[in-house]
């Protein structure tokens, strides 16, 4: 009952199987755009590749298209004027339900192996990738490639082998043999297919276009379902790349490719309609609370997996590094310019300060240190462009202006604009940071998305505990952090996290950024507070996105 | 990281665990009253603690009691006469919460180990909660017995089982070590902590109201969560037997009892309000459509685990054992008066009339000796009362009289009220047979719960099969089945059923029946179709009751 491909890439999926079970440090694919991995012309060839989409049709041979469709705007201010199909919804979706037979009978193997080859092709695409995601979302160049392209192949690979796991706990048939004392027993042959639920729905982000994808697209896909992948109106190419491959693969394979298919459209009501198909019975979505909220509420027919919007937060009570938390927050908040979902938003500070192997530094001190040490981590233009990228959205600019005005917070470190000698026309920015009070909520518990942070004064330790337990609580978050070198400290913080259900980060102060989340091994999101409803990636992100149908029959 | 009673019941979990992967046949708890199993005084025992109840308060030492409620009506017309304590929903639930703290850090062993002895504990009770489950649901002796004690013992075990599964592949902790190229690794030290979701609400139906009920309890209550048993109107003492026993369990091992409790509303308001209610994160229920919807669309906040109804049907096309199959189907018809989920309502049969051993059989032969094999079984009055039971609410009674009223199809068997020796107040029917043509769909494609089936004129085998398709599609079901002596038959209903999503039971003319589901290796329902949106039990029945908080820290 095996496949080809499963066997091809065998090694690959025992290693992602291990993995999810000790989860511990491991990847598949190589993080480090290395010549030796990738080849020695990789990197030319990939650029070439990007280069040769811009200012052409993507062609993807999809069924229902009725024209042509792009004006993605670049962060960094180059021409993308790539033009992608527009196909009727309901022909994607038939397209997908009709080649849901096939794909069923591939089996769990079959779809795995399958799944396994398309994250190694795009593996190789992964230059290509970065660069499409770099010039869609703003990213700096290194973020593009290995959230891009390895770091999103590893989280689809995890939700393949989280996928794969559930299925084979099901045996595809059983002898049930029932004693009836002295009588003979009763004997059935049964058997247990593992089927797709119906058409998946996965709503890209404009940020992380594949690293937020992937999870949820693997998961569907190799549970049985057929896909449609909505991208984001702004980064559509990583997702058009990703689709083409999948489907060239599915066609080699002979599945019908429009198992999968992606899905481009100009107004938001198209969405909307998509997604609350019948036919349509799961919607993976990042992004906005609004539209978010929309689709729980409204998608009703299917299961809806949302990673939302959070204000993620960091208690700061002592440290015997305060130079190096300082620096860790630094490139936390500088990251992308702070447009991660995982970036910090409240850092809270005790009002009457903080221990530090240094001394005690006052609320102003901490504050005024911290935006020293922005500063300083930004100090050098080749480093603050590698680091920021460029702003992803009109939005963020707004957002940045309206913090840098003042009236959200003192303004303790103003955001400036940068000019990137190699993107003339890249919109960069410094982070922000605020200081306010805790009793200030208006202002610092909403996202507000992007390098605006405020360092939210509070009575004490105790009080910014329960306050980051009730930001959680009402407001989520995705990642909270803690300074303490304090064991009552970090064990109150611990009882927090678990009532609020939220990832925590003890006092980082090296080379792991409390916004950073290794596939495998750390979770991301816990399904548990406002902030997501799911998490990449557990047993419920996959269980739920197949069913089991049994039949039996006398021997 | 064990617990004594994860010890003591080892060999039970291990049995439960290998019977979820292999699902051939096993059972933890006997089905047959037997002394040897159960002791020689077990029966007069179970006898006399049930009597012990009737026509007394039942205090459960809840907090927020403010009275107390009964009213359950025997339909074998028994004085019951049980007061039950009525508490604050509030209470039970801010009790509940408290209470998750300790249950958590009993950890998945603890957890596990308190369910096993629970069950335990249950199942030594089996006799007292048979009589219970008997007096208030009208079912006969040996089905609340096998159902009401070992069986629902068995899915509870089963649920278990499935949480124990998921909840360990969740590492408790581990390092994670990051290669540097020549710089030294990062190391983190991780924590994961398997953490409930909240309060679990699990409403329980009225002719099952422990087999329906264990499933989602101990699914909750093994994954971490505090539980409130809401039980049916008229079916509390087998719950109010359940969670004193659960609670006296938990006393003795350190927990707070208040984990876990009863909640007996009068008015429907209270159910609702506690479904809604912010603090409850998930609701398992059987019952209504109506109800089942309305939680579905109100209870948001929460998941919601439902078991609402359907039109089950079976496909004749032909048969090589026609006997057989028409003494298999009466069994099924008449068992406890057809009040089953998984009772089939409608048969389909081509116009044209089926082959058999015998030679072809018309559709009306076929209407006529189904009719007489119903009368065959039900001829003797010991084994009439003893498979049919009692007529289990007023509802169901006046289901038969419409159907005998000839408005609903051609009465080709009427029902007929029956006389209990034992029980002069029973109300005992005879199942109804209807027979309708498949245009009239009003009459057979809604569920009407009882003795009710429709022996529907298909126009041929090929309609029936897509007619069963529709069926379950649109209006849902539990089962299905088909009698075929065609391979290719048996294949285009077995690809009907992967696309509607429903078990299959396949020319079943033995001691196996189409209503009967066996924990272990029946997934009752698929959760795939409008009868169920979840399977008893699978991973996706119990993977999104708990949440995974993790910690991280350099090392």
């Amino acid at each position: 009952m095996s496949h080809p491909l499963l066997e091809k890439h065998r090694a690959t999926l025992d290693g992602a199987l291990n993995a999810i079970h000790t989860r511990g440090y491991w990847a598949a694919y190589n993080e480090m755009p290395s010549p030796k991995t990738y080849g020695e012309t990789a990197a030319d060839d990939g650029k070439k590749a990007f280069d040769a989409h811009l200012g052409r049709q993507f062609p993807l041979d999809q069924p229902g298209q009725t024209g042509w469709h792009g004006g993605e705007v670049s962060p960094y201010g180059i021409d993308l004027q790539v033009q992608y199909p527009v196909c009727e919804a309901e022909a994607l979706i038939a397209a997908g339900q009709a080649a849901m037979a096939d794909w069923q009978a591939a089996g769990a193997e079959g779809r795995a192996g399958i799944c396994l080859e398309i994250l190694d092709r795009l593996n190789r695409q992964s230059f290509e990738l970065a660069h499409a995601v770099m010039m869609t979302t703003g990213q700096g160049w290194m973020m593009a490639f290995q959230a891009g392209a390895p770091h999103a192949q590893d989280r689809g690979l995890e939700a393949v082998a989280y996928a794969y796991r559930e299925m084979k706990f099901v045996p595809g048939e059983t002898v049930w043999e029932k004693p009836q004392g002295k009588n003979p027993p009763l004997v059935m042959k049964k058997h247990f297919e593992v089927v797709g639920r119906g058409v998946a729905l996965v709503v890209g982000c404009g940020t992380f276009p594949t690293w937020n994808t992937y999870p949820g697209l693997f998961a569907a896909l190799a549970t049985g379902n057929a896909v449609i992948v909505k991208p984001h109106s702004n980064a559509i190419l990583p997702a058009a790349i990703t689709v083409r491959t999948i489907r060239a693969v599915l066609a080699e394979n002979g599945i019908d490719p429009n198992l999968v298919s992606l899905c481009v459209a100009a107004k938001r009501e198209t969405t909307q309609r998509l997604a609350t198909h019948p036919a349509v019975k799961s919607v993976d979505f990042t992004g906005s609370n609004v539209f978010g909220q929309w689709l729980i509420d409204n998608a009703r027919q299917a299961q809806v997996y949302a990673e939302l919007a959070g204000v993620n937060n960091i208690v700061i009570d002592s440290t015997d590094a305060y130079k190096a938390m300082l620096r860790n927050l630094a490139f936390t908040l500088s990251l992308y310019s702070g447009q991660m979902c995982t970036t910090s938003q409240a850092i809270l500070v005790p009002a009457g300060g903080i221990d530090t192997e240094d001394g005690p530094k006052s609320y102003d001190e901490v504050c005024a240190d911290l935006a020293k040490a922005v500063q300083g981590f930004l100090a050098k233009p080749e480093v603050a462009h590698a680091v920021l990228g460029a702003i992803q959205s009109a939005d963020t600019l707004s957002r940045i202006e309206l913090a840098s005005g003042g009236e959200l917070g003192k303004v303790i470190l103003a955001s400036t604009r940068l000019e990137n000698p190699e993107f003339p026309k890249a919109e960069v920015r410094t982070p922000v940071l605020l200081a306010c009070d805790a009793a200030d909520e208006k202002a610092y518990m909403e996202e507000r998305f992007g390098p605006i942070t405020f360092v939210v004064k509070v009575a004490d330790t105790a009080s910014a505990i329960a306050l980051s337990e009730r930001i959680v609580s009402t407001h989520g978050a995705l990642t909270v952090g803690v300074y303490s070198t304090r064991a009552e400290v970090i064990d109150a913080m611990t009882a927090a996290t678990w009532r609020a259900k939220v990832a925590l980060s003890i006092n980082l102060t090296g080379g792991v950024f409390v916004n950073q989340s290794a596939a495998f091994s750390d979770y991301h999101g816990t399904g548990g507070n406002p902030a997501a409803n799911a998490a990449y990636a557990d047993s419920a992100f996959v269980a739920n996105r197949f069913r089991v149908v049994q039949r039996r029959y006398h021997v």
